[in-house]
């Protein structure tokens, strides 16, 4: 793909998802707070997944849907991030590619099998992961395509990209090559754990290097270590030149200068697996900043995205976006 | 698990779904006529798998579909089936035992890998299948467990089974131990043009060895070359003590001696994917069968089983069987 026309660059954990039903019984008894994200190891991994129903694999990682999203809507995306040369490491890259996002990180010869995200997914569609980070424990600074980066009008970072060890490094190192070459630097902050294990270094990259900032109520919260939505939200402006926080189905709120936008969530026609919903939010939010489009319009893209994924089983959209985006009168 | 308390015991291909959505002219470009399975060497399934879109991995194989509907509407189901000693023959094994169903024949150590069907999903819902059969072609009369089978009320036997070279001659003694032991045996004939590829065999093994009989409209005019189904329903009569004829959403026809029924198909909420539907349909069937209910009855849970397996991607059930029958007032 010729760099020059990329709409969005994204990086992050390369990750196949493993989704099965379970109970919240099953929950408890493996240790896991409903609706969080807990790294395991591959031994972890390997009883987990011995213990849990049948399940479904399908391309994941939080960076890797909402580049699938993008693609889906239109947009030209490209991605950075870590498979091993295993079977799943093919099935990320054939899912990726084949939705028409460029991908050409090299994958790891040697060293951890490809990430896998055990995703337990209960009655109210909730969903509860186990993430064995294998090979993207392997991405480091020379992984980032300097001449990509600084092509991309956006690069967007998956704040679970804090986890791995070297990819901070990675992680500083695009944001300065969008920075030089005059473009924006999104990050999402992933999840609310996540944020509490690397809250220092959050705080400095929201302060200093980010544009364009997503989060969830409970992950703006956890960041500023504050309980209170409104308190949060009011700590973050400032930092960021767009603030996008998502609020479940009280839809998301906007922050750009002084000025605040709300926006409602699209009712799903039935809601099965909130997995990547936030991921399919920044998607159709991102869309619409390339195009151009009022931040109202882009939150509304976002949150047709967002319906779309928690309508089904998996993170990776099922219907055309572009399509429904087009029925919806939003483009 | 203790045979003696086996209901059914299903022989088939046991494969890996592979499945994405394509638009009807990716079938034309391929060569596959639509609703069909057409059986592919790892080349074809190689260079197929890089032209279709993305997709999700999910354990499948007729019998195993079947099997895995059975255990969700509470029997007890075991399962014989070949697969590799590699990842997808691991996922095959996990989601079959997890929803539990006993799975024992050993996995194979060399030769080919686990099976995988890449199946393309029009919008329609219909689902056209390239096969790689893989290590099923290892399966052979040894891999027949013959204490298991004699215990088991019911032997189910997927047509698709014909196949693979070795398979006939596990097929066979596979229902001759059942016979010897007073059990009953089933078929499902799987696809129109896996009757043409095997006909003979299979208007003998229907003549001679088969009790319960499955199959669609297209395979049962297949079977006795007659353009006509209510005079392909008529030459089945005689041959089995039960044949349930399913004819998509008009439902199905059970005959039984010199009786009829005729069962409405359940009005499926969204029809999103047909892959399983006639698999889910049997195993709903065969629980039926195996509490001794009415043949209506069992006719009824079939097309219950198959709403459901049809309203979403893929073709093991989502949401507990068990549950929807009971809701649906027929448990």
């Amino acid at each position: 793909m010729n760099s020059a026309a990329i709409d969005v660059v994204g990086i992050g954990n390369a990750i196949v998802d493993v989704i099965a039903h379970a109970d919240e019984s099953f929950l408890a008894k493996q240790g896991f707070a409903k609706g969080s994200m807990t790294l395991i190891d591959a031994d972890r991994a390997e009883s987990l997944y011995a213990a849990m129903g049948p399940a479904i694999e399908s391309s994941g990682g939080s960076a890797g849907n909402t580049m699938a999203g993008l693609a889906s809507l239109g947009g030209a995306g490209a991605y950075i991030g870590k498979v091993r040369d295993d079977l799943l490491g093919a099935v990320f890259r054939h899912d990726i590619t084949a939705i028409g996002v460029s991908f050409d990180t090299p994958a790891a010869t040697a060293g951890p099998a490809t990430a896998r995200c055990l995703i337990l997914v209960t009655a109210d569609g909730q969903r509860t992961m186990g993430t064995y980070l294998g090979a993207c424990a392997d991405l480091g600074p020379d992984d980032i395509d300097a001449e990509l980066v600084a092509a991309a009008q956006i690069t967007y970072l998956e704040g679970y990209l804090f986890d791995p060890p070297q990819a901070q490094a990675a992680f500083r190192r695009a944001a300065a090559i969008a920075h030089g070459a005059g473009r924006r630097v999104a990050l999402s902050l992933s999840d609310p754990f996540c944020v509490a294990r690397h809250r220092a270094a959050f705080r400095q990259l929201v302060a200093g290097d980010i544009d364009i900032l997503f989060a969830n109520e409970a992950e703006i919260c956890s960041l500023y270590e504050i309980d209170d939505f409104a308190a949060a939200a009011a700590a973050v402006r400032g930092h960021v030149a767009v603030a996008a926080l998502t609020r479940s189905a009280a839809g998301s709120v906007i922050l750009a200068d002084s000025l605040s936008y709300t926006v409602a969530a699209v009712p799903a026609p039935r809601v099965i697996d909130t997995t990547g919903a936030g991921d399919l939010y920044a998607a159709g939010f991102l869309f619409g900043l390339t195009r151009g489009l009022p931040l109202p319009t882009c939150g509304r893209i976002g949150s047709l995205c967002a319906a779309e994924i928690i309508s089904h089983v998996g993170a990776r959209p099922e219907l055309g976006l572009k399509g429904l985006a087009k029925a919806a009168g939003l483009l």
